[in-house]
């Protein structure tokens, strides 16, 4: 296996708990009642698909120019919660070990730069990493088109590399185009909705992931 | 089944996210560094169990008066990112299905008033109704004091009631005690979680489980 696709939040920054309660907020100012359950197993669907699916729930239908400023909104509370994202356990020396030795991989995110920059700063990345986000394809998770284009950019096959994830979506996405999934509780997820979501392999954390790379033909 | 037992955060109020964030930042403030995903799969135990908990997975030790600060902090925090906590779907008509039809019930809580108060005001509690807090016992879940003083409250043998719990901590708890387990998906955990704690049944929110009383042995 020659190249790891990366999701962002929940998978190397901790933030999916701070966007629960940011969108949670933000749809219930405008008449939006979703529980925070819900919200979280949205998290990690593009911005205007969890929108549109958190309404459809309640019967109602958003148009676009109001799911834009929905977003625009979530955007700003979520900087008010947690305006220093932190790295999960181990994914700076993760990050720093595929550098450094030379492994390919990139990040294909349903967030947008320039939210998404604090989080990348953290990670420190060299800038020659690609990274795909939302902006970069028509349509976000769970269609595939973040991990395609993250794929074509790496120059790997499908059955190359795997796709690495905290979220269902990161899952379905993944197995649409023939990639193997691995999945991080560090999300939230239960193990075993990972694993019936089509997980590979489900891990703790980034950390527990790169003691394992030995077990999924990374390294030689 | 003559009486049900029911926990609070993220069983009738939708608490649990809030809770983890203002958890995180608290903790992270005083040097203790955990995931959200961490945190959340710790809501439900008492304060100070989790303080312990979550300080022990770093190798540090909390004096008890350092932890009753963090506790102080945390609910200030929580005030702040939740001044008015929602009630899950169909909570409110539960417990009003309950009173008009004379259906023995009480709250056992991890959290104590006047913290917990916002939330008993919103379901709409007859001042008949037993609440137990963590002031009325010795322990705090995942120690069974809390829905054992509720049980004998109620007046009702162990296997005549059940206890309704959204962490795996009430599960533990009730189990330990000879009470059926009912779980509800809206504090965040999977079902595969919630069964495997224990759970006799798994339901979404209040509202699923009011829409299977019939299914629980609870209406004649």
């Amino acid at each position: 296996m020659k190249a790891l696709i990366f999701d962002l939040d929940g998978t190397l920054v901790d933030t999916v708990y701070a966007h629960v309660l940011a969108w949670q907020q933000t749809l219930g100012k405008a008449g939006l009642i979703v529980t925070g359950q819900r919200i979280h197993r949205l998290i990690g669907m593009s911005g205007d698909l969890l929108i549109r699916s958190a309404a459809r729930e309640l019967g109602r239908e958003i148009g676009s120019s109001e799911s834009k400023e929905l977003q625009l909104r979530h955007g700003e509370l979520f900087e008010q919660l947690l305006p220093e994202p932190r790295l999960l356990p181990g994914a700076r020396e993760l990050i720093f070990f595929l550098q450094d030795n030379s492994i390919p991989f990139g990040i294909a995110t349903s967030g947008r730069r320039p939210k998404i920059n604090p989080s990348l700063d953290k990670l420190g990345l060299d800038p020659k990493i690609a990274v795909i986000e939302r902006r970069d394809v028509a349509y976000g998770k769970p269609e595939p088109d973040l991990f395609e284009a993250c794929r074509q950019r790496l120059g790997v096959n499908a059955e190359e590399c795997y796709v690495v994830g905290d979220a269902v979506w990161d899952l379905f996405a993944a197995r649409r185009i023939g990639i193997l999934g691995l999945a991080l509780k560090c999300g939230g997820y239960g193990a075993d909705e990972l694993y019936r979501a089509g997980a590979y392999r489900v891990f703790r954390d980034p950390a527990d992931l790169h003691n394992s790379l030995d077990e999924l033909g990374m390294l030689y």
